[in-house]
């Protein structure tokens, strides 16, 4: 078996690898806590099983593979394969995750932002399978993005390009940890969609059955669906803030089609009506005819898929 | 002599024309009143007439030249070289100017915005010089940019890339014509910050010399510059606004440096300044502190350079 490349997902919880075909089959896996409580050479180290274990559970050896591909959280240096300041990854703080694996495991490694990997995976199999000119959005705890363009995943001058979350829709509006103020990660993640919430029932008390404590998007969905209006509202407000936001991002990086994934996108209509009728009402003439504006598919999958591809491009 | 590309800046008031070496001097040069009274064919007559004399007072023959790269008002179809709507063109509107110059000069010929040529003529030779993410911002009675990755024009997928003036940076700011509210051209543009001032001068009645008639963003600048406090605060909040929508830009783009150009760029320290506090305020740590916002230095040259320029990435 040969052509063979690793996608690996680092995450503050798991790490996830597949082995994946050149044509984007995954045909092994592998599965493990990411172990924080182990420091740097603990984590890599896991990160090194993940790699074995997925390659043996394929039926390959590593001579089989042709390098590895990890998707971390930011921020980092994809250039030089260094991780720099993720909140969920502590112990990785300045570490050079790109030569420390790739002294592990004897094999070529690139890393990259799991944002950009995410959308480079969906732009190779899933919502942006041949699109040349394609964005994702992923609505989570944040609002994440990433970029391809002319099939290419892009990355700007120092590895920040397609910070989408960070676009101001409000000069004054809430203070972002970025250091600037109302940006779109503040109204459209799902973090924020229940901050708003919250604030809204202590200050206007809506007539709602939702309640502030333990409140969730799932929950607001749920009472949403449920006939609760005041639950609707939050989503068509927080759908036509997001489809402002996607009007600017198009306005500026004139992509044709623009995944939507993450938590916040499984509320499906809920969210995608507001924001695609906003980004209609809104946008460019001339540009927005041609626009689509629609779900990511492959789940988990994309991190791991975008990661075996991105290290081709190194090889 | 050979090697000599053409450059011509198309507007709706004069065209112009150079004849640009390999190396970017314009050794040529011409320039006529755009006849728009004479409808698509005398200004596409007068582009060749124009493309012919600099041809000639360059020393040289159409023999000589490449090609020819035309700058146009947008919007427009640079793939197809199609002229669609620009305002200050009306008799151009659905002309095909690449295959009706191409025909009538024998040359290659490519059609593309003029901010887009003028960003890539910047980033040539002037304030882009080294620089491979690159972004121009044109503040004139509109907002306009033009936008260069790893060295090359981007148009994203249909030519609409790098269409700065339309980010919002109020979801309810002032309606703006692309069909969004609150763009940053409602805010940045020269015609805004007139606007602006006579709503401040009506709602507010500042102490202040300046009047409401026949405003523009010069006598604005000369009232700063004679100690005029309100005129002064009104650049203060020009850059400001300005500063906040480059934070957004350089979120998505992750441009190294930005240079602006146009009228109000003019005014010098009292629009960079507070553009610039503010993109160091508002901006991301790990990017803000590398990128630079600077004058644009080439002029009205600038576009004739991108021109020229561009024509080439097509021979």
């Amino acid at each position: 078996m040969s052509g063979l490349t690793i996608g690996v997902d680092l995450g503050g919880t798991n790490t996830r690898a597949g082995l994946v075909t050149s044509s984007g089959q995954v045909v092994g896996r592998s599965r493990r806590p990411t172990r924080l409580d182990r420091g740097a050479e603990g984590v890599i180290e896991g990160i090194a099983a993940c790699v074995r274990e997925a390659t043996a559970n394929g039926g390959a050896s590593l001579s089989d593979v042709l390098g590895v591909g990890v998707g971390s959280p930011g921020p980092l240096d994809p250039f030089a394969g260094v991780i720099l300041t993720p909140e969920n990854l502590p112990c990785l703080h300045g570490v050079h995750l790109k030569d420390r694996l790739a002294g592990l495991l004897n094999l070529p490694v690139a890393v990259d932002n799991d944002a950009n990997l995410a959308a480079f995976g969906e732009q190779w199999l899933g919502a942006g399978l041949g699109v040349d000119h394609f964005l994702c959005v992923t609505l989570g705890t944040g609002v994440g993005g990433g970029w391809v363009c002319e099939g290419r995943l892009m990355h700007g001058f120092n590895g920040n390009a397609a910070e989408v979350g960070h676009i101001a829709l409000n000069v004054d509006g809430p203070p972002c940890p970025c250091g600037n103020r109302g940006c779109l990660e503040q109204y459209a993640s799902a973090t924020a969609m229940v901050r708003r919430t919250c604030e809204k029932i202590a200050s206007e008390r809506p007539n709602t059955a939702l309640k502030a404590e333990g409140l969730t998007t799932q929950v607001i969905f749920k009472a949403a669906e449920a006939g609760d209006a005041f639950a609707a509202q939050m989503f068509e407000e927080t759908g036509f803030l997001l489809g402002v936001g996607l009007v600017s991002l198009v306005n500026v990086l004139n992509v044709e089609v623009i995944a939507l994934a993450g938590g916040l996108a499984q509320a499906g209509a809920r969210i995608f009506d507001p924001a695609q009728r906003t980004f209609f009402e809104r946008g460019t003439s001339g540009v927005k005819e041609h626009v689509r504006i629609i779900p990511a598919v492959l789940g988990d999958d994309a991190g791991i898929l975008g990661a075996a591809r991105h290290i081709r491009t190194f090889l």
